[in-house]
């Protein structure tokens, strides 16, 4: 009689998924049983821990709906999500970083012309934001198409207000003829992601903090060029160090200059990767 | 300007969890975390797939409540839950071998007396279950606490027949002093377990079936022995060697004899392994 054996078991998985129809994910159910059976070996996962686990997947499923999604909140704070983004970045050097999406870009944003205010009402310091969107070689990238958003000065994104029923702090914009944007919104101010469900049990647990250091979010598309998604961080934030998402990159971190009448003025350049020839 | 870097990110995630009070906990979360970065790594993980795994997920946790849990059946076919069970069987030889528990126990079954029947009413063909309880000396355990359950012919349990609300093919048996224990039920069946959710889509697209072949449940309790959660399976039932959950062991492998009357008798002995000394 054989007794019971981890590496028999983990051959038998891989063995029922070898008829696999699609390669691809033959690929990638083979390589996530390899790894998650490596895991539970290499800490001898307990019985009552095998189920804490079970019991955590069951909470975050429940506690996600139509506003508020537990698992990418866990993906995100796992730093996965940002992983993910740096395995699908092959872009030569100059083009700019791309950071996590995070779960508050809304479609269908307002459109907000040359100058017009992107606030809409949305509390907090002035801030002017403008910049220009480059291909590799320098060349202005004309008619680009900007999704801006972003947290008011307590930290909430609008729809995290409800009742709120419209756009705040978020919007779209386009560049001119020269690649140029031009926009007013508010300062960004550092938040915590939503922790009163079981990632902020997760982060309280192994001594962390559910804050962001200060950003804007960017997601800007133009024909011939690959989509860029990303963030402009504030130099003189909290939490750059120690982001709950791990999204910070140093090419990213800009000065937002504070101007003489008290409002801020944010410059920054976007550089896209132009899309392979078809 | 340093690009994005894979192993910068998993290094800066373990580093925010070097300040984990729990010890154990922090053991966990970093081998989580290295083997998840790893598995992403491995087959270089595009964002749509990492949403189609966010989306899965999801859908786990929306399809899961009181009766449903679809978490412990996705961590049952990706063979999780046995390896979970081998990982804490340190028994001597000569003991029983441990399988999964699966979503269908109930607490509080009726207790059946000796040469009761356990079937109260669940459709099936007659089957006498009998044996011994025993220590790993071949001493009689008096008074060990068997709690049995098992689906009726068309493959389902109790639990899953709504409006039935009363136990049927579910009971609780103890031993006398010779050990030995002694019931009727009814023979068991493969089955399918619940694939009208993710976890059924899954075994779909991977070319899986979702049978399970025929076994019945057994936890053996008694004071003095480690507690024995295990299944007796039918040496002749179909799915033997490709079980959806990974839970078939050799030695848990038994013929269940048709008798002259066309009931069945199955005759079973547990090993307990005796718990340590405090």
């Amino acid at each position: 009689m054989r007794p019971l054996n981890p590496q028999d078991i983990t051959r038998s998985v891989l063995a029922s998924l070898a008829d696999t129809p699609d390669e691809r994910l033959r690929e990638i159910m083979g390589s996530l049983v390899r790894h998650l059976h490596a895991f539970a070996q290499d800490v001898k996962l307990s019985e009552a821990e095998w189920f804490a686990g079970i019991d955590f997947l069951t909470r975050c499923g429940h506690i996600t709906d139509e506003k508020r999604q537990e698992f990418i909140l866990l993906s995100d704070t796992l730093g996965l999500s940002m992983l993910t983004v740096a395995l699908n970045q092959d872009k030569p050097a100059g083009c700019t970083e791309a950071t996590v999406f995070g779960p508050f870009h809304v479609e269908d944003a307002p459109h907000v012309e040359r100058g017009g205010d992107v606030a809409q009402g949305a509390k907090g310091t002035p801030c002017w934001v403008r910049g220009r969107v480059l291909g590799l070689k320098g060349e202005p990238v004309a008619g680009a198409k900007l999704d801006v958003w972003q947290s008011d000065e307590e930290g909430l994104y609008d729809v995290q207000r409800p009742g709120l029923g419209r756009a705040q702090a978020r919007g779209v914009v386009q560049t001119d003829d020269q690649g140029r944007f031009d926009f007013r919104s508010i300062v960004a101010v550092p938040y915590a992601i939503p922790h009163d469900g079981p990632v902020g049990q997760m982060l309280q647990a192994t001594g962390r903090h559910p804050w962001r250091p200060a950003h804007l979010h960017f997601m800007v598309q133009a024909p011939g060029y690959e989509t860029l998604i990303t963030h402009v961080f504030r130099a003189d934030s909290d939490y750059l160090e120690s982001d709950a998402v791990f999204g910070v990159r140093p090419s990213l971190v800009c000065d937002w200059l504070e101007q003489d009448d008290g409002s801020f003025l944010l410059e920054f350049d976007f550089v896209l990767n132009a899309t392979p020839p078809a």
